[in-house]
């Protein structure tokens, strides 16, 4: 009898069972376990992993792939001690789409002012302001044009936005500006009035969303400051400078879905500052048997000598 | 000298100055008048109306086109002495791409569940209720498959609902569910859990927006009951119907931008409700440049001997 190879569930924190038990449907020739279970480390040739305990993972010595249960990879990485085996990232459907639903959402929020018509809701206002600029006057940034980043760009074009995009490497999506790489940043920033931030969290993008950057974003647009909209990482922004800019009318308004720290705490001052927008980190959750199923498929074609798909380059981590 | 046939530009109750002033520049070869000036009526070929005096535009014995200012024409024919001479409406890429930023926004409200997500952030809570459902698991409904209810649907579509649409005569539209006439009515009704009013005000959807129609919505979508947004005219709602129908939960949520008398009145109870989103029936106001244009270079063909576009069917009245 051959053993059979050992797929392995680590979430340090999290119920690693219901997982478990998708992958067991999923993959009735393999061995599932969680960390609670006990296994020759040997039989364990893949990791579905969401925030493992560093150091964990060098303890399989015929570990071939880790897998990251979510579309971010930065938890991955947080491990110093990790195997120097493929790590690959979920690429889902259903997950993109539903950042989009996020963006397009809060982009139109912003630019119909749907806070300005609650307000007058409130006060029985009819005639106070009336006035909407077009979508196709608002300039709309998307930083980060990775699969998130180019469905939700290619989704506020249909809605009419003037959009751009920013990566580092140049993309070519149709009546979307492209704008690419460190020389070309600064010129993405000035153009835009709303920025939609969809970048991984690396370490050359951690706390990139500070008052440098929201000073070099557009201030002549329609509504005079820039708006932001974060359903990246948390990581990837200054909280603190972001209240500050708020106030000081560096930014107009931000909506965000991810944070320093989450939950965010209660003494958070974004909870309750007027031109703040706060979703639970709810944007986009992928579901779970979408991301078991993709894993599995992932696992059998490899299994059968196909190359790994979504592959992340561990030296830009994403 | 010949004369030069002239454009009547009438609204009762509204300034036309700056109406006649556009088309005085657009077609220096015509006389422009409004209301306040005087002229032999026998010159006056064209009239330019939003809401203009019943019987008024029977004095002007050569008449030729009625245009009508807005999208609507439900105004023209409140006038029960309207010449027989053809009514033209609208048909306008800007006033069109507005209408459908106003409802993708107000659909994507509902079904991502803004309002519940604005309470969390108030009470400071994160982990409340994070699940959403995804937009394929959506049922929209778009009633009226003109122009501007087409656009809508296709908007709609992409984000990724489960869209419908119902219209007197069918249309064929990738992807769209095509409901038509009185005997799919309530088919249609059935599988909708948000319901986007867009038909014209005629005698026969005067009212429609009523309690037996929410009745025969869907009421086993995702959220249990349906949802409704008019941004049509307001004459389509039954206002006392609606508020009775979110108090009986027959109706989950509704946002309007039209209402029965506009502005909306003080005591209404729609103000304050908290299932009601009101905006300043501004979903889609037109651009007064481009609608000036489009009825100038409409006289211009027509006086080339080409056929007028967008003429109204004075029996359907849309």
């Amino acid at each position: 009898m051959t053993t059979k190879p050992a797929l392995l569930v680590t979430m340090a924190g999290w119920d690693e069972t219901p997982w478990a038990e998708s992958f067991a449907e999923l993959l009735p020739d393999h061995r599932i376990v969680t960390t609670q279970d006990k296994i020759d480390p040997a039989q364990v040739h893949y990791a579905a992993t969401w925030k493992h305990a560093p150091g964990s993972l060098k303890a399989y010595p015929n570990l071939k792939v880790i897998f990251s249960l979510g579309a971010g990879v930065d938890h991955v990485f947080l491990d110093k001690d990790l195997p120097p085996v493929p790590v690959v990232r979920v690429v889902d459907n259903d997950l993109t789409t539903r950042m989009s639903e996020w963006v397009v959402l809060h982009v139109l929020m912003h630019h119909r002012q749907q806070r300005m018509y609650d307000w007058q809701q409130h006060e029985r206002l009819w005639d106070e302001d009336r006035f909407q600029p077009a979508a196709r006057d608002i300039r709309v940034g998307v930083m980060g044009l990775g699969v998130l980043g180019e469905d939700a760009a290619k989704k506020l074009k249909v809605i009419g936005y003037d959009v751009a995009g920013w990566s580092r490497t140049r993309k070519h999506l149709d009546g979307i500006q492209s704008f690419a790489g460190n020389e070309e940043f600064d010129a993405f920033l000035a153009r835009t009035d709303i920025l939609v931030a969809l970048m991984p969290l690396t370490p050359e993008t951690k706390g990139i969303l500070n008052r440098d950057l929201f000073t070099k974003l557009s201030h002549d647009g329609y509504f005079g400051a820039p708006i932001l909209l974060n359903a990246g990482r948390g990581g990837l922004q200054n909280e603190a400078d972001i209240v500050a800019c708020l106030d000081d009318a560096t930014l107009l308004a931000v909506t965000l879905d991810v944070f320093e720290t989450e939950p965010l705490p209660q003494d958070s001052p974004l909870w309750h500052h007027a031109r703040v927008t706060i979703t639970p980190h709810n944007a986009a959750i992928s579901d779970p048997e979408a991301v078991a199923t993709y894993i599995a498929n992932q696992i059998e074609a490899f299994e059968d000598g196909e190359p790994l798909q979504n592959v992340v380059d561990p030296k830009r981590q994403y």
